[in-house]
């Protein structure tokens, strides 16, 4: 099973436990709306890759780490999309949650999913009782207070905002979630890979924000040129189209730098150039490779 | 220290966490006022109140399973408080969270709020990690779906409820989890615990329904009238006063009943008693004392 498979069974597993004939419909409905058909899947991949690196031995708690990971991406787009952050009308080339099923059960889907995200690694991990202390830990560190993706998505609320701090927590958080999740469910020292996960983060932070004024919306299955409509902070905007773009170039590079030393560390930095050409956009792989 | 201290104490410990000097201030600041001061923290003394009846001896994790479920409680609140649900404007005598720092700040706030009190779990756990994954289920159990405060919520959003479905997962869901973790926190069986928990959270839904038409809004701390206001399912509404009032008194002795064996369960019996007087509205406790 190759690991976009993988990812995709464990998300349809954590899903289906909510999902009985018990519980309110719509609800049901707007989990799953949320979480298929996902995107890229960047950062579960990121998590299993880094798990398999360390010798993964359990593929049930990297299920679930991944699967966790995935579920807090979502459940943070879904609140991102809300009418009182972006009002963003598509999200993945379908209505956002929030337009097709309205504010409350974007709202609660959002919630939901977060507590799903810690429930699927309890159910994953309950066979690695060593190992699940440290991966809620560092899964939370990616989304929680003080420095994951609810405190980036405060800065917005800030009148004063370092560029750096805002997308670390923003972005790069849930990627060093990734994988230090990796790490962890492999029962290996999540620490060392925070770095990696810090510098991927950026790097796709930054491709965002490229992306967010170069694309056009078909591309990217959601409206652009919202990081300028809304006054937020940009790389593109703050560094110019050129600054970005270096920046982007030698962010590639230090991530290969930035793996740690494990089993598996060659075959992570073949994946890592071969992940950057689909993930990045295509001129900017050229000029990056 | 009685169980008071301890809890506010608990609570204080997790919400320091995150507040660091590179957190965004106002999100820091929405979280400490959604949690301080708090209302009568009915539900993590009662998680408190059964770990020690089941014979308490890690008083780390226990203090954790407590505030986290006052963590999920405040959380649940400011959501619930939000303009496209209840819209209020008031909450525990104060300002509600989104009237005090807009509304991004209080989805976010619900949001770090949920994140915190996992992570504080697979803190105050770490020592304890054979019960864990059950103390994070059980608690996951009271907040998520398919039965929990997120799908009591998402109820609302249905044209067709079950009041008691409704009911339960909306208010029961985090009773039960406040005793069965009580009794995981412990090393103890939670499931025998889930039926005391489902009676003293029936038994608070319909005491809060009586207030709700009975009282007005200095002894609530908020708007009264909102459940007929907002059209919201009511035992008040459903059975009438007196029918509602019945129940309630029958629900207290019912409560009694559903105590399981356990070391401490006659300590357990003349807590509730005494507590069903404190958060009933007095006219009620005469009668069904």
């Amino acid at each position: 099973m190759d690991a976009m498979q993988r990812i995709e069974q464990a998300l349809n597993h954590a899903i289906s436990h909510g999902e009985t004939p018990d519980c309110p419909p719509l609800l049901a409905a707007a989990l799953r709306y949320a979480v298929f058909p996902g995107g890229a899947r960047v950062r579960p991949k990121l998590c299993l890759a880094v798990a398999r690196a360390c010798a993964e031995d359990d593929p049930l708690i990297t299920d679930a780490a991944a699967a966790a990971i995935e579920l807090l991406h979502c459940s943070s787009l879904v609140h991102d999309d809300l009418p009182c952050f972006d009002d963003a009308p598509m999200r993945r080339g379908k209505p956002s949650v929030h337009a097709a099923f309205g504010e409350r059960l974007a709202v609660l889907a959002g919630d939901a999913l977060i507590v799903m995200a810690f429930e699927t690694l309890a159910r994953g991990g309950a066979r690695q009782p060593q190992r699940l202390a440290e991966l809620i830990r560092v899964v939370a560190q990616g989304v929680g207070m003080p420095t994951g993706i609810a405190a980036g998505q405060a800065w917005e609320c800030e009148s004063k905002v370092d560029l750096s701090d805002y997308q670390r927590a923003k972005t790069g958080a849930l990627f060093a979630a990734a994988t230090m999740a990796g790490a962890a469910a492999s029962g290996a020292d999540p620490e060392p890979w925070r770095a990696l996960g810090d510098r991927i983060g950026e790097a796709y932070q930054v491709a965002d924000d490229i992306l967010d004024v170069t694309a056009n919306s078909e591309e990217l299955g959601k409206p652009v040129g919202r990081d300028a409509a809304l006054g937020r902070p940009s790389a593109a905007k703050e560094l110019g189209m050129q600054g970005a773009t270096d920046r982007l170039k030698s962010l590639v590079a230090e991530t290969v730098d930035a793996i740690p030393p494990c089993p598996g560390a060659e075959e992570l930095r073949t994946l890592f150039v071969k992940e950057a050409e689909q993930f990045l956009p295509k001129s900017l792989v050229m000029h990056a490779a």
